[in-house]
């Protein structure tokens, strides 16, 4: 990291409060991270080799040696039996149960000490109030700091970026023991504050650090875990955990984390979700049941509406209004939420203030929030007093508020007593609830503390749906149904298909309304539900991207959006129309130079290798950290020294036989013809000499080999010598060998630097480098719809456009997003691609007007360049036939 | 189809009685469609370009031109939208709630019609039994012997075909009209018999026949129907659709079908699967409303189990156990159905007779069910007279039969009457039930009629539940819970666990559990079904495949098998172990000859094109009937006549130039350089003359394009006439073009077969083949694992392995699969592949040794190939650095 300390914490701070920007480099992480885990390698290396002598000291103490061999085979069928998938789920769902049980227990605990002290003040009100503030704003600010100063990476909702890893992208920083305890912590404290805010986004990184943490564990006992691709796997796994044991909600866990992470989704996958999720939600309701909470495993907020009539089909109507105003309201709440945060990132003297005093933003919207939720203030009207998981069961209540509001039904329950007001009527109160926790929800949810968006988004959900349902209730008193037996209207019913419909518009998902089921325990309103839901998809995903894009785009993670609905005009878009057709390359004779100016230039990751220039054939792609080791071989000074000696010798071995007439192009041959070493009094100036004194030939006129080869015997020297050194033979390579070291320090920095211009006009050679032989590769008439599908299938960074083998350009998932983006903005008509035009008059424009693709240059290429040899390939062509 | 009539028609029957192998070959298909196809192109532009006259006529009969113009604007508007996704799928969902409620009517009345035959005739036992017994064989040969004649390949469940389809492999025989009427009308008649089939199955292939029957609809409309990819999507969402209004669960649906069909899911995908299927099920449900059977939407085997507390801690061992055994019988049901499948075809002298009278198999079968299940016979120890329905009513009832057993609450439900029985106690009926209907249900899956197995599994298992939920009633008659109220224990509850479990077991799927809250309206006992599924699972997927694997397998279709659980010696199988190394290949300079030999040897689709035998770099692959085109086209009639045409100008050209020395060499250039075109009268007996004497040359030993240039000029003629003819130049072309044609119908057919010889030696001209330019490649080195991924990702059916742009070998879907399964037998234990001793040895075992791939190959290659041609690429080749 090239970043200076203090800017960097400015970056990070940045990234915490306002979803900063990803700014740093992959290439760069990723190089970091090989080099840490090469580091950890030796050190485990260097522990795994102090440990047998350990064994043997213990085996030496020991007295009962079959014990101890009985002991060593259990051990090693327990690590057999490690390496086992569901081992290791049923692992990590325990481990999720228990953090779960016990950061619930921890936020009750909060919570009621808040309760506990606002009760205990009620003689004061001003003091009830500073009490009533105080608290959340010390808990948040305290979240805020340690997550800032623990790692800033656990803030926010976490979903994001598991999205990205999931797709393949590494942000290892992202899974790290530091940012499971800050997460952990700064959740409990978060929503311990009572702010609305929710906990699954978070669980679900919570899950998937707990994942990595236990992989990297567990890879002390077996080898398996350090499988790229199967970590992957169990990482999709720890999500749906995530979900799972947040609700306790298996089903609903699982497809709510596939389809809020994943673009394409492997089946084989699907069992170990299930398997994880209900294994965690299992035992979190049983430690609650062992908790004598509950009596047995129910679900968290039980309903107890109707069975046998649950919802008339009149009522239709109603669930479908919910939906579709869900879907707006879904909308308006990621565009406010975004708003916030741009808003608050363009003012930079609010920002310049804001970074310098980094727990005054989260204290000041605390300060805000509680203050107008203070019960004997504004309170009053929203029910101020009651936490986030009061307001949902009393909203999915089974009885009606607007019919029994003035009776005295309400007073037995101290939750639903929270909605009577003694001057306004329940509609004003649901409505001014629905009013100001929306905008207090998407403020908070900007805050840098760990936190998610779906519970509180659930609750306004639910909020409003049950004002539609007493609306109806109000409406019709003794039910729709007129075949005689009255069916009063169920308001709990409309909470839950809105609470279902809301969450899921904010989400862009469909699986809230099994989370809903499960949730509430009951499903019996899966036709409304599911019909609220979809309607409040269909709106919000037409007019919003979902929260988490939202946030993925703020951040500028790496990501590749998702096709919208019914695009059609992706078919139209081709490859061609896309990629960048300035691809950089290197050729198989490429020179050292031609390596130092491709890694100057940009910032690739990987370079193409292709036969060469005019043939174009893409033989492979090359890592720049490989190409970067390669270059910095070249110029080393090991490797200076060893060119030195050879040059050295031969120099001598020319001046040897220097008599032949022939010797300028046998310089060569030389080193296998001559066996006698010779040294003379010049040997020690003799590296000095060869070095030509016009070293600074333009890059682009570099030498062959060949001509190198040529170049060294220009040198001046006396040929005379030669007959009489080859006479008097004296095998002097010791004495040679201490001299040369002393000779090449001696050269000046003007020489090594003379050296090194020289040696950059060397032809590379790949022997010691490594090569992706099969980098992907599209035809440039790959539709952009397919090619979308492609590189989110495999997790794709760039690919390479041929046509018959020759490299043509080069996409990136940055030309794929700008593509994508682009047609995207403007809805429902065909967008003409920025670079179409160059279909008709660009390289490869020919080869639109036919099918055919374009053979005749291949042939053309191929009947030019390989008539020479046409003659020794025909025996060898007709072999295989 | 080169199979005759008979032979035909016996294969077909093969197929349908006792799933066929899979047997016509694919490339035949695909050409066959393709014909078929432009066919229909070419009728449908008949049709388009006969009716704008049509609407001429139609305006000038019209009076009221603006309602026409309206009428037209509001046409295109209507196309336009007919385009978009939602519309196709409402107009599916309505389609199949639609069939299927209609077939569920028409079931019923059958069912009905049996139960009225069956109680009129009370007084008569024999005839009581004849009419029992006659009714089902009638409709089961009906069904088989419909769908026969019509279809055969409506038979059986259609999940495996859908199965293969989704992967990407054309089955277009499967999705037509007359299999859409086969299937529905086989199906009814198969369920209205009341043997123990089911529906689901048959419904994903109804649904995915819809679904391409509208898409063909649809495509008269509007272009967008015509894309493949956006046709295998619709496909997907269809087989939601058909197991949603199935059912009417459409979440469960959805997985279901997921779990089924897919190996890869495009979460894209998700919502078009859970709209289309909402609506199917809502639309389902809707008219059962309005057909006044329900009083509203409600589940469709509603259960009414007690909310508060469903089910005790303690109880769970008792599901866990119901998981397990489920598992097993799961395993046993699938080896079962395939055993009776293999016996039936192994026994050579029953298949004989049986291929003879096709309908003696089902009626036989069917009178062996029936008898057993006539209710006076032994039926009455297996509630005989229940349909499925009705079983499963009883069995998710709430009350307990054991405890109740012998009370009067019996009376009341003629239902539950059936299995009360003045002998025997409730458990031997239902163990009876259980064995009975177990392997009955296995043999009448069987049957060569559209028909399901998930139904009457899900029976089988519900009373497996039920039986445990009896003993444990019978065991624990106070409940378990021992802290004070009395919760009795809810046998129904065990019978929806054991439905869910058996059920996941046959098909390996873990979404039945959500199929199940749907069906009976109730979530409460989400755990206990989960686990039980989740163990079912387990056990089930290590013994046995799923029944539509198993069905794949038996009928030899197309399909790739899945990875199993946690095989970790996939990542160490290696492509270069399983690859086939002797690849196919043309290069650029092959001769028609060769193209020939490729064709002859095998069934190839398509053939790998390399530059030459010795660089192996790969350029693209050609399909095989762009190849076999490509052959008939240089051997064709036309192309002969052209030819010779041709070849008499030049030998007229020849003799005109003669007097230059040099034309033996010059002979390509004359066609250039000769403006004037002479005859002579020798012209009509110069095509006889170039043939060479000795054409049968060895294929191996082809001489280039050049060489045969040189080759003509060696045929005796005049050279001295040439300096007259060209002074005394007439243009005569238009006599000669006369002349030629009866000149080459005199051709002999020994001649005709030496001018063939001699075209074949000619080399291919690529420039009007069409060239997939990208085709997939694989590294030796990728594992098994990841080859296995990218193949269900992508659909492939085979992918060409190179090494640094060199082709090395090529793997098809079956080494995949031969790999796949071959690892797959030993379970656990590490499985060297057979070809994995090639690693140490074969030609690519050098790059095994070192991480770096073997570019020292390459380097050699190019420096021996490409030296020559190194002056001129050196200013190229810097151009771009």
């Amino acid at each position: 990291m090239a970043v200076d300390g203090q800017e960097q914490r400015a970056l990070q701070y940045e990234q915490t409060l306002m979803y900063g920007r990803y700014t740093q480099e992959l290439g760069v992480y990723a190089r970091e991270e090989a080099a840490r885990l090469r580091e950890d390698g030796r050190q485990r290396r260097s522990i795994s080799e102090r440990s047998p002598s350990l064994k043997l000291l213990e085996y030496e103490k020991g007295r009962c040696v079959k014990c101890r061999i009985c002991a060593v085979h259990c051990q090693r069928f327990l690590m057999s039996r490690v390496g086992e998938d569901w081992i290791f789920l049923i692992l990590l769902g325990l481990v999720m149960a228990l953090v779960s049980f016990v950061m619930d227990f921890c936020i009750a605990l909060l919570l009621q000490a808040q309760k506990w002290m606002y009760g205990g003040l009620d003689s004061n009100v001003v003091l009830q109030y500073l009490a009533w503030v105080t608290y959340p704003v010390v808990l948040i600010s305290f979240s805020a700091g340690f997550t800032h100063i623990v790692a800033p990476q656990a803030a926010g909702s976490g979903i994001p970026e598991m999205k990205t890893i999931l797709r393949g992208v590494v942000l290892k920083e992202y899974l790290t023991l530091k940012t499971f305890v800050a997460k952990v912590v700064g959740l409990t404290c978060a929503l311990g504050s009572g702010l609305p805010l929710g906990k699954e986004g978070p669980f679900v990184h919570i899950a998937s650090l707990c994942a990595a943490l236990l992989c990297k564990f567990m890879s002390f006992f077996g080898g398996i875990y350090e499988n790229e691709s199967r970590n992957i796997e169990m990482l999709a796994a720890a999500c749906a955990v995530g979900v799972g044991c947040c609700f306790a909600a298996p089903i609903g866990g699982v497809l709510f984390s596939i389809e809020v992470t994943s673009t394409f989704f492997a089946v084989r996958n699907y069992w170990r979700g299930f398997f994880a999720a209900t294994f965690s939600a299992f035992i979190f309701r049983v430690l609650a049941v062992w908790n004598r909470d509950e009596e047995t495993i129910t679900a968290l907020f039980k309903t107890r509406f109707r069975l046998d009539f649950p919802f008339d089909l009149q009522e239709l109507p109603a669930f479908a209004v919910i939906g579709i105003a869900s879907g707006f309201g879904g909308a308006l709440f990621v565009y406010l939420n975004r708003l916030i945060v741009q808003f608050m990132r363009k003012q930079k003297t609010i920002n310049k203030f804001l970074m310098k005093k980094r727990l005054l933003y989260p204290a000041l919207v605390t300060l805000l929030i509680s203050t107008l939720s203070f019960p004997p203030g504004f309170g009053q009207f929203m029910a101020g007093q009651l936490t986030q998981k009061e307001t949902l069961v009393s909203f999915f209540d089974n009885r009606t508020w607007a019919k029994q509001g003035i009776s005295e039904d309400f007073t037995f329950d101290t939750h639903l007593m929270a909605w009577k007001h003694p001057q306004a009527n329940v509609f004003i109160i649901l409505v001014i609830f629905i009013v100001m926790k929306f905008w207090m929800s998407a403020l908070a949810t900007t805050l840098p503390v760990p936190c998610g968006a779906f519970m509180p988004v659930f609750v306004i959900g639910a909020a409003f749906g049950r004002l539609v349902g007493e609306s109806m209730a109000a409406w019709f008193p003794e039910g729709i149904n007129t075949d005689g037996t009255i069916y009063p209207i169920v308001p709990g019913g409309y909470a839950v298909v809105g609470a279902a419909a809301l969450s899921g518009a904010v989400t862009h998902t469909v699986s809230t309304a099994v989370i809903v089921f499960e949730l509430t325990g009951q499903i019996s309103h899966i036709l409304p539900i599911m019909i609220a839901v979809i309607l409040a998809n269909a709106v919000a995903q037409s007019l919003q991207p979902s929260i988490y894009d939202s946030i993925i785009r703020i951040k500028k993670l790496p990501y590749l959006p998702e096709l919208g609905w019914g695009h059609h005009e992706k078919y139209n878009i081709r490859v061609e129309d896309i990629m960048v057709r300035d691809v950089r390359y290197i050729t198989l004779n490429s020179t050292y130079r031609d390596l130092q100016d491709i890694l100057m230039i940009g910032n690739l990751k990987t370079v193409a290798l292709v036969e060469s220039a005019d043939s174009m054939i893409l033989l492979g792609s090359i890592e720049r950290a490989q190409l970067q080791a390669l270059l910095v071989q070249q110029v080393s000074r090991v490797r200076r020294q060893e060119v030195m000696r050879e040059r050295a010798e031969t120099e001598r071995k020319r001046m040897s036989v220097a008599s032949s007439p022939s010797s300028d192009d046998s310089s060569q041959k030389v080193n296998q013809e001559v066996r006698f070493q010779i040294s003379t009094e010049e040997s020690t100036f003799v590296p000095v000499r060869p070095i030509s004194p016009k070293p600074l030939k333009p890059a682009l006129k570099r030498t062959s080999v060949a001509e190198k080869n040529i170049e060294i015997p220009t040198s001046p020297h006396d040929s005379s010598m030669g007959l009489k050194n080859l006479l008097c033979a004296r095998p002097q390579t010791d004495v040679m060998e201490e001299d040369d070291p002393d000779a090449e320090d001696d050269m000046t920095l003007g020489e090594i630097e003379e050296w090194e211009e020289q040696q950059l006009d060397e032809q590379v050679n790949f022997n010691s480098c490594k090569i992706d032989p099969a980098p992907f590769q599209l035809v440039e008439r790959t539709s952009l719809h397919k090619t979308h599908t492609i590189f989110s299938l495999l997790g794709l960074d760039h690919a390479y456009v041929t046509s018959i083998g020759r490299l043509i350009g080069v996409v990136s998932l940055r030309e794929l997003r700008k593509a994508i983006e682009g047609s995207m903005t403007v809805k429902g008509v065909k967008v003409r691609p920025p670079l179409a035009s160059f279909r008709d008059s660009g390289t490869s424009g020919t080869s639109s007007e036919s099918e055919a693709t374009e053979l005749h240059k291949l042939w053309d290429r191929h009947s030019s360049l390989s008539l020479p040899r046409d003659q020794q390939n025909h025996n060898t062509d007709n072999k295989t036939h």
